[in-house]
C-alpha cells in the first residue's frame, strides 16, 4: 500500500523541556534533508537509527536546536521510514518546526494516524492498535497492565484460535453440504454441537472476566452519600490516604465538571464531583434528592454512611430509599460511641447489601471497604490474572455478539435443521470475531476507532 | 565536578503519543543496562547516539515498549552521560519507569537541574541557560527569535566584551595605583573617561532596546475600555480576525483568572481577562470604577473606545479622566455616521494621547492601531533587530546596576577623585555584568533561576 507522508506533534500540549515532531512516510528523510543541518559538517548522509545533533533552518532562518533520528521502515512504529526531531518543548518550537515540514509537503496527521499505519501495514492488529490509547490514559498500574496484555497479542491469540476453530468448522460443514453423497466423514450434529459449545464456555469466561476490564479501563464511578456530620469527608480522607491520590482533570470537560480519581488496591475509583458541589459531604441537601437521583444513576457505586450514635432521622430514610436498588455499600460509622441506631431498619430495607460497622476516626473498617471493593470489581478470587481480561467496550460487544452467534447454531443443532440454517450463524461469529483483531474491518468502523486516538500517536 | 544521577520526565504532562524519561549523569548508563532489553539480542552492548527499540524491565515483570539512546558526556546537553526513554506518552508507563529508575539510585531532579548541569558543566554561559525558559514559553515568533538569539550567545558576547574592556581598564588602574613611580605609561583621566562613556552609551543603547524586550516576553498586557455599545467587542473580534490567536490558560493560576494572548505584528498582547468578567465589554459598568483602576493600574496599555455618533456622556468623563494618567490608544469609533461627539473636549483631557479614528465595522483604522502599538513597543524604527534586544528582567536589572555604577565612576572622575575611588565603581559595574553571564554567581541566586524552570529541562 502506498501512503503519503503524514506529520503531528507528538508529546503532550503543554510547556515542557523536550517536545517531539515526527513524520512517518516516503518523504519523510527526503523533507530532514532538506531542513536539518547536523552540527558535525561531517554529517552530511545521517545514518539510520542514529541521533545527531544540530539545527531546523528555514532557508537561512534558524528555527530551533534539535535531536533528530531516522527510523527506516524495517523497524518503525509505522513500518514506513519515520523521523522524529526533538526540539524544545514549547508551543512555538513546536509549531514553527510543524509549519516547516507541513509547507516542505507533508500532511497533518490525523488522529491516530501513526498507529493506524501500524496496523494497516500489519506491525499490529486491530486490538492491539487500540489497546496503545488503552495504554497512554491507564490511570492505575492494573489498567496499564491489562492494556499491556493486550499489546503483546495475548487476547488476540485467543481470539484468532477460536474464530480459526470456527473456520475450521465451517470448512467441514460446508464439504458436507457441497458433496453430501461423496465419501468424506461427514460431520455428525454432535461435533458440532461439542466444538461450538466448548467455544461458547470461552467466550462466556471472557465475557465474565470482561466485568471488571471496564472499570478497570474507565474507573468505577463512586458516589459517597450520607446525611451530614456521619463522617463522609472523614472517609474520602482515610481512603486517600490509602491510595496513592491521581486527582485529574480531564482535558474537553467543561471547567464545572471535575472528575477525581483514586486508586484503591489497583482500581481506578472514580469520584463524581462538579464544580459546584465539590463538598461531597452535602450532596443530597445541597442538590436535592432529584438531582442525586442523577448521580446515584451514573454510579457504579455507592458509598452509603451512617452515623451509628444517632437514631435514624428521615433524611436517612429517604436516602437508603434511594440506595436500595443500587450497588451500594453501606457503612456504619461511630460504631466506637454507644449505638442509638436501629440496625433492623437498616437490614430490612437494605437487606441484600454488605453492611460494614466501622468508626473511620479510628481508621476501622477502611481496610474491609476497600476488600468489599476489591471483591465487587473482581469476584472473589484470590489471585487475578489480568492477562485475561478484556477491557475494551467494543470488543466486548463483539464478544457478546459472537456468542448470540453461537447460541443460535447450538439452538439450530437441538432442533436439527439443516446445516445450511447453521453455517450463517458460525459465519457471523467468525465476522464478529474479526472485527475484533481486525481480519475483517470497515473504513467506517476504523476511523471511529482512530479518531479516538490523540493527535501525534 | 562530580556530581550524582539525577531523571525526570522531560515532556509536557498529560496524555500524548509519546513520553520521555531522561537521566543525567555517571550511572545513566548502568542503570539503562539494568532496566533495559534491547529487542534484537544481538545489541547486547548498546551502541552510543543510536536508537534501540526494547523493552523496560523491572526484574521480570514488563513495564513497556520503548525507543531508548545513550548520548555520552562528549556531546550531550549536560556535558555528562545522559539517557532518554521514549515510551507511551501516557502518565502510567512515564511513572513507572521514573519510579524503577529511582528505585536503582537515581535522585528526582530538580526543575532546572539538568540546565544547571549544562551551566555548571561549561556548555552554555548563565544567560544562554535563562534563554531555554524563554525559548520554551515564547508566545510569538518574535519572543523566540529573541531568546533563540540569546540562546546562541549574541548577548553574552557582547556583554563579555564591555565587561573585558572594563577589567582591562582596571588592571590599568591598578598598575597606577600600585607603581605610581613606575616607568609605566600613566593612565589619564581622559582615556578613563572615553572608556567608560563609550560603554555607558552601550548599556544605554542596550537598556533602550529592552523595553521592547520585556514585552515580547511577557506580551503586552492590554485592557480594551470603554463604555457599552461603543465597539469594544468589534474591536476585539477584528484585532483577533488580524492576529493568529493563541488563547492560553496559564498553567498554575486559578481557574478564575485567565489570560489571553493575541499576537499582532509578532507582538504578544495579553488581554487581562478573568472567569467573572469575561466579556470586558463592561468592564467599568460590571465590576465599578473602583475596581477598574486595579485593571488600569495592572495595564501596559488601554485601548480606549469612544461612539462618534453619540454626545459624550458622565461615563466617558469618568473613564477619560482614569486614562488620562495612563498609557493609552483612543478610538473614536463610528465616524461614518454622524458626528456628535465633542473632539475638543477629549483633546482637551487627553491631549498627550493618540487618537485614532475609526469604522471597526468597515474595518477602517485597525491598521492604524497596530501600527500604533507596533510603534509603542518598537518605537519608530522600520526595522528591528531582534538580535539586540534583552530580554530578562534579571538581565536588565543588572546592566541597570552596572550602568549606575559607570554613571558614578565617571562622576567620579569628572570631580578629580583619585584612581581607588574610581576602581570601586569600575569592580562593582564588572560584577553586575559578571551576574548576567554567570562569570560570578552566587548559589542562592543560581538555585532561585533554575526554580523558574519546569521539571525535566
Amino acid at each position: 500500500m502506498l501512503f503519503d507522508t503524514i506529520t503531528a506533534i507528538s508529546t503532550p500540549l503543554g510547556e515542557g523541556a523536550i517536545g517531539i515532531v515526527r513524520m512517518s512516510g516516503p518523504d519523510s528523510f527526503q523533507i530532514l534533508s532538506e531542513i536539518f543541518k547536523p552540527f558535525k559538517k561531517s554529517n552530511d548522509v545521517l545514518e539510520n537509527r542514529k541521533m545527531y545533533y544540530g539545527h531546523i533552518f528555514n532557508n537561512a532562518k534558524m528555527i530551533d536546536e534539535v535531536m533528530v533520528v531516522k527510523l527506516p521502515s524495517s523497524g518503525s512504529y509505522t513500518m514506513e521510514d519515520v523521523v522524529e526531531i526533538n526540539c524544545h518543548g514549547g508551543m512555538m518550537p513546536l509549531r514553527e518546526i510543524l509549519a516547516l515540514i507541513l509547507s516542505k509537503g507533508a500532511r497533518m496527521a490525523d488522529k491516530g494516524e501513526f498507529t493506524k499505519r501500524a496496523f494497516l501495514n500489519g506491525r499490529i492488529d486491530l486490538a492491539q492498535a487500540e489497546s496503545v490509547m488503552d495504554l497512554i490514559s491507564a490511570k492505575t498500574e492494573i489498567g496499564f497492565d491489562v492494556a499491556m496484555h493486550q499489546l503483546k497479542g495475548h487476547l488476540s491469540e485467543k481470539i484468532t484460535q477460536y474464530r480459526d476453530n470456527l473456520i475450521g468448522l465451517m470448512a467441514e460443514i460446508e464439504v458436507s453440504i457441497d458433496y453430501p453423497e461423496e465419501d468424506i466423514e461427514e460431520i455428525t450434529y454432535s461435533k458440532i454441537e461439542s466444538t461450538l459449545a466448548n467455544i461458547k464456555n470461552h467466550l462466556n469466561d471472557i465475557l465474565e472476566k470482561s466485568k471488571s476490564g471496564k472499570i478497570i479501563r474507565e474507573g468505577l464511578k463512586t458516589v459517597i452519600v450520607g446525611k451530614p456530620n456521619v463522617g463522609k469527608s472523614s472517609l474520602m480522607n482515610a481512603l486517600l490516604k490509602d491510595s496513592r491520590a491521581i486527582v485529574t482533570e480531564i482535558p474537553g470537560t467543561t471547567r464545572d465538571v471535575i472528575e477525581e480519581y483514586m486508586n484503591i488496591s489497583g482500581i481506578p475509583i472514580k469520584l463524581m464531583d462538579t464544580a459546584g458541589i465539590r463538598d461531597t459531604e452535602d450532596l443530597v441537601e445541597k442538590i436535592g434528592v432529584q438531582k442525586s437521583k442523577f448521580y446515584f444513576n451514573e454510579a457504579d457505586l455507592i458509598i452509603f454512611v451512617l452515623d451509628a450514635s444517632v437514631a435514624l432521622t428521615k433524611e436517612d430514610h429517604e436516602i437508603m430509599s434511594l440506595v436500595k436498588n443500587k450497588h451500594a455499600i453501606v457503612i456504619i460509622n461511630k460504631t466506637d460511641l454507644e449505638s442509638k441506631i436501629d440496625m433492623n431498619a437498616i437490614h430490612s430495607v437494605l437487606m441484600d447489601k454488605t453492611i460494614i460497622k466501622a468508626s473511620i476516626q479510628n481508621e476501622l473498617g477502611i481496610e474491609a471497604l476497600e476488600n468489599e471493593i476489591k471483591n465487587m470489581v473482581f469476584g472473589n478470587e484470590v489471585e487475578v490474572n489480568y492477562t485475561d481480561i478484556m477491557s475494551n467496550a467494543r470488543h466486548i460487544q463483539l464478544v457478546k455478539d459472537a456468542e448470540k452467534n453461537i447460541s443460535d447454531a447450538l439452538n439450530a443443532v437441538h432442533s436439527g435443521m439443516p446445516y445450511d440454517f447453521i453455517e450463517v450463524d458460525v459465519k457471523n461469529a467468525i465476522l464478529n470475531l474479526g472485527h475484533i483483531t481486525g481480519e475483517s474491518v470497515e473504513e467506517d468502523l476504523m476511523n471511529t476507532i482512530f479518531s479516538n486516538f490523540c493527535l501525534g500517536k
